[in-house]
């Protein structure tokens, strides 16, 4: 395995590659490789001749009170872990070499940013979107894999790479889950023991209300005021930011399951301390 | 020579040019060709295997009262002019091709984008940067071909190029003009016989300000007042949005003439009548 620092190394190796006629499965992570990350090198293995996993903390979609200095960052053991899930090349460049010559541009992806999470992370989405196109041009990539935890990471970045007519797949897999249901986040391991035990609220409330939706409510605003008073009964918790009913496909905002509806995404985000927590869930009817 | 009108395969058949090693040179215009458009297609043909001419009037860089409607078309014209300067594809997409299933990506170039044209055209710039990023990815270009009549929007795009690692050459070539000096513009159609005659005062500003500064002045807010007296004194002039001085490289205003300064951009774009012309002139010291 190959740990490659500068951009202009990735994308001649990448190039090299692409021109022989050989794929490129890319695995964007900000490091800190927990079983998520590696399921997804391990499907990108299967599904191409080459994996590149980039390591980047990226700046750009940290708000200034957030965590990007304390983000969790240990790239020996990252590079341990993804060469042996098979991954053949690491991206990990410096912050200066991604954005060091006055670095001007941003891509928006309108509406889909500035709700759930974007409402309370401003610019986040930009952020996110504006690497990841970056990324994917670096990396010359013909498929790119995303959890389906980032949720809405995943349709926005989808989003991206259809209105900007991106040559890239765009794979996305499940939630990997500790034994007792808590989502895998690299931000797990900020949690006292105490918010370690209550986290697990926000997968048991995803779960409550697939099973109040599946037994027949329809009323999901009403679901929504029963879930919010269970989170908020729990003394761990800080705050709720949100716990809303989506469209799994536009993000439109549900207030009631319609007769056509075959799927519907549950998303939650809420603080344990000063840790903010993050799941999802889409219902299947 | 073949017409394209969809994204779809014109993407499929420059991909297979690209994996066949074959480079692609990438004029995007908005039709209506004149000599500073073959002349990029001539360029073009001599230094890429195969050439791609789009024509697509963008709606999206248009503001809501600007000549979107009345913008001229003439696409019969337009391919025998492209075909006759060899151009091996017209890549001819409708709206809905470029923009139907909801889009909602945009591409901002910031503060390059809200200065000098920018600031007369909100929006205009975040329209150019999204389609030329869209046009680049469908037709895979290896080089694509900017006119520096257009001089701020080369800049943005080379800016947006770079920051987002598009493997792409932008590569750019002089302003055409008619025999009096006129920088040739598509929308140069629009004038009465009369502002056409007094639209070249634009060109002589231009080289009046060149004049000055090699003459000596250092002083450019001084030229710039006495260059907006003698605008404003044509009685076909409607109106002056901006006469300005400016870095060729990273477009910051300029007031003085600095020792260092190699360079010096003179912009400038004003009103005939109903019609918006635009001029610029790279002053070499």
């Amino acid at each position: 395995m190959k740990i490659i620092g500068k951009v202009s190394d990735c994308t001649f190796i990448a190039e090299k590659l692409r021109r022989g006629g050989v794929t490129i499965g890319f695995v964007p992570t900000m490091g800190f490789l927990h079983q998520g990350h590696l399921s997804l090198i391990r499907m990108a293995k299967k599904q191409c001749d080459r994996v590149i996993v980039s390591i980047f903390v990226n700046p750009t979609q940290f708000g200034p009170d957030e965590d990007f200095k304390k983000y969790p960052r240990d790239i020996k053991r990252d590079t341990a872990l993804a060469e042996k899930e098979g991954a053949d090349f690491i991206f990990h460049p410096t912050a200066k070499e991604m954005y060091g010559r006055g670095h001007r541009t941003v891509v928006v992806v309108k509406e889909l940013g500035n709700i759930m999470c974007g409402k309370y992370r401003p610019g986040h989405f930009e952020g996110v979107a504006t690497v990841v196109l970056k990324l994917l041009n670096i990396t010359r990539a013909n498929r790119v894999y995303f959890g389906e935890k980032d949720y809405q990471q995943m349709v926005i970045i989808k989003k991206m790479v259809s209105d900007l007519n991106v040559d890239v797949k765009v794979v996305s897999a499940p939630t990997i889950r500790e034994k007792d249901g808590l989502a895998m986040s690299s931000r797990n391991r900020y949690l006292t023991k105490k918010e370690r035990e209550n986290a697990v609220i926000l997968y048991r409330c995803l779960n409550l209300a697939n099973e109040m939706i599946k037994g027949g409510k329809r009323n999901l605003a009403q679901i929504q005021k029963e879930i919010l008073g269970e989170l908020n009964r729990n003394e761990f918790l800080k705050k709720v930011d949100y716990f809303e009913f989506r469209d799994p496909e536009n993000l439109e905002e549900k207030s009631r399951v319609e007769s056509s509806d075959r799927r519907i995404l549950a998303a939650v985000a809420a603080w344990f301390g000063d840790t903010r927590l993050i799941d999802n869930m889409v219902i299947k009817l």
